[in-house]
């Protein structure tokens, strides 16, 4: 085996993506396939992404297309607008422009933590913190969620704390739950890091990977762990709320209430590690487009609609349903229990969900509200017929 | 310190780079100043680059802007292009599209190597490769160049092999100093590389750095070193020959001749690898663009008229110069033998020229030919003044 072992690592975690991603693209030339596994667009993209682009991709200058690091008129514009929404006073210099939530995180990831440093991922969680830590040679330890709400569980995560812990990471908004933890919850949890920081000896972080931060429902309020744990890093990416994942842009950006001594290290660190990560800044464009995008969004009426209209059908067929406070996901337990029998079966009949077992939640199943309401009609017949599977 | 080991390792191995940009930052205020630093662009974009990118900005379907992997249309037109340039039969699924070079760098050393492996660099050679190593926990081993003319020396490649060497860097054309190296010395290097592959009983691969590849003088023949070492990647950046750095693609690709279980590895660890390193692929736009920018370039023939009147002038004036066969670098002997002392002269005088102690060469200093002949026009009468500088 020429191949490295992280690398090998990496593959192995995300084996049972990759093999779903296999099934689905065979299943993907049915022509009528009503598709709710990835939260990809469904429909043409949105105007005011579109309009940004083209004024961007218009040189103004020699240096349009130069080397771009963290571009400072990006910076200013995520300062300005988390300064806003968060009510801390974040500056420019604290925001490290990147490719995506991916980006931020990887340099979360390596700004902080060395080779055998354990970080405790949410489990159910994103398929995509285990391969990232394995090609960074860190460790995934999974802390398990409150099993029925969904809400974060303070004591698995302090149970799941060992002297190797660098790094608890926090999705709020959660995927694929769609619950939004409350300030309570994340003042437990800054306890709990505090006291474990002081008995290993070294201090915990804290990465908030926020990218569904503003897909929201019914105005739900929004805390970010910043705000109850200075050591906290936020990752962003406008690829949820703009729903183009493949023109990536977003940010790691260091709690304003961080020590300034934390905060001055890794601010001299953002653009040398960038550079080290292999140039880990947005492209020039999507940099330049920040300001516009800062205002543009999915319509989240819309997908209010489609959150009521599929929970709401689906609760009344007897699905166990975790209603999302926010994302753009439905997150239930699979009639019958078994999620990939599940699936399966509704996959032969045109409607691919996403398997439980992708999450580690064997028993459960997500469905992304990216489809559209149409997509959502045409499936729920299906579905609500399938509400008694396996019994 | 919270920062990592790691990322204080990587900030430190810049640590040259990044007091050389604050540097320059400080100059850059001055109004006339002739930049001959860096090869970032000193006129406006490429036609053919805003063409391309100003018709994929349009979408023409609901996933324009979804999750990108390797888009097959941009692998297919790499591998139809690399097998038209270097007479090898390169096949789409051998190609991994990343932003830019940088990110088949860093995709080829998580690929090959763990942490500890060595990886033998050139000296003098890009200043981003030792941060990049340090980052991904490997250790940077310099093996020098011939010091007059600046060809390969395989026998210092030889004499840095260890136990631990499991890469070998080649950069032909040559950053900075512009030398082609020819099919010959790229057999030698093959046949030290096999010997000692033998003798530690583990493949060292070669990592072949061709961003340079199309930037060539003369029609000097170009070898890939693929051609010559089967255990061969090449990574490749359009960022050179477009001159647009800020917007990135490039890939990186397996040499034909791989033995078919190591292809097949990889070709199967390529996305997975991609997506745990960050989501390391270019964005839509970029990929989209790729067959339309395989044909768009600098032009060459003002780049030789450039390369002609820089090199021919000072030389003339007693200047030492390495005549470049490729890049749009000029290598050079400072005047007195001080490259440091000689670089901040110039720069006292408004022209402004890279030290080589960015290359651990601090006798030397390098010209970026991306400035453009008016610029150099007015800096020669400075340049050809200071001959005598130090003496």
């Amino acid at each position: 085996m020429e191949l490295s072992d992280r690398a090998r690592g990496a593959q192995l975690e995300i084996d049972k993506v990759t093999d779903f991603f296999g099934v689905m693209g065979a299943l993907a030339d049915q022509p009528d396939a009503l598709d709710f596994t990835f939260g990809n667009p469904h429909e043409m993209p949105l105007p005011g992404l579109v309009e940004a682009l083209r004024a961007q991709v218009e040189p103004q200058t020699v240096d349009w297309f130069a080397y771009k690091s963290s571009v400072r008129t990006a910076q200013q514009a995520v300062a300005d607008g988390l300064t806003a929404e968060l009510s801390m006073p974040f500056e420019p210099d604290d925001i490290a422009m990147t490719q995506g939530a991916f980006g931020a995180i990887n340099l979360a990831f390596h700004l902080l933590a060395d080779q055998g440093d354990e970080v405790i991922v949410p489990v159910p969680g994103w398929f995509c913190y285990a391969p990232m830590l394995r090609a960074a040679n860190l460790v995934p330890v999974g802390a398990s969620l409150e099993p029925v709400s969904c809400d974060l569980d303070v004591e698995a995560i302090a149970r799941a704390i060992t002297p190797r812990t660098r790094i608890v990471v926090v999705n709020s908004p959660a995927n694929p739950t769609g619950r939004v933890y409350t300030r309570a919850q994340l003042d437990d949890l800054a306890t709990v890091l505090n006291e474990a920081s002081d008995r290993i000896g070294r201090r915990i972080w804290l990465l908030s990977d926020e990218p569904y931060r503003r897909i929201r429902f019914d105005d739900i309020p929004f805390t970010t762990p910043a705000a109850a744990y200075p050591w906290t890093m936020i990752d962003y990416s406008y690829g949820k709320v703009l729903l183009a994942p493949g023109q990536r842009v977003g940010y790691l950006a260091l709690s304003p209430s961080m020590p300034d001594v934390d905060k001055q290290a890794f601010r001299d660190a953002f653009t040398p590690v960038q550079l080290a990560l292999g140039w880990n800044f947005p492209n020039a464009i999507m940099q330049y487009a920040v300001p516009a995008l800062e205002s543009v969004s999915i319509d989240m009426v819309e997908y209010t609609a489609r959150r009521n209209r599929m929970c709401g059908a689906l609760r009344d067929a007897g699905y166990e349903i975790t209603r999302p406070e926010g994302t753009f996901y439905l997150w239930g337990r699979a009639p019958g229990g078994d999620g990939d029998a599940f699936c399966m079966h509704m996959a032969e009949r045109g409607v691919h969900l996403m398997p439980g077992s992708l999450f580690d939640r064997p028993e459960h199943f997500r469905i992304s509200l990216t489809a559209t309401m149409e997509t959502i009609e045409k499936a729920l017949p299906m579905l609500v017929d399938a509400a008694s599977f396996g019994s």
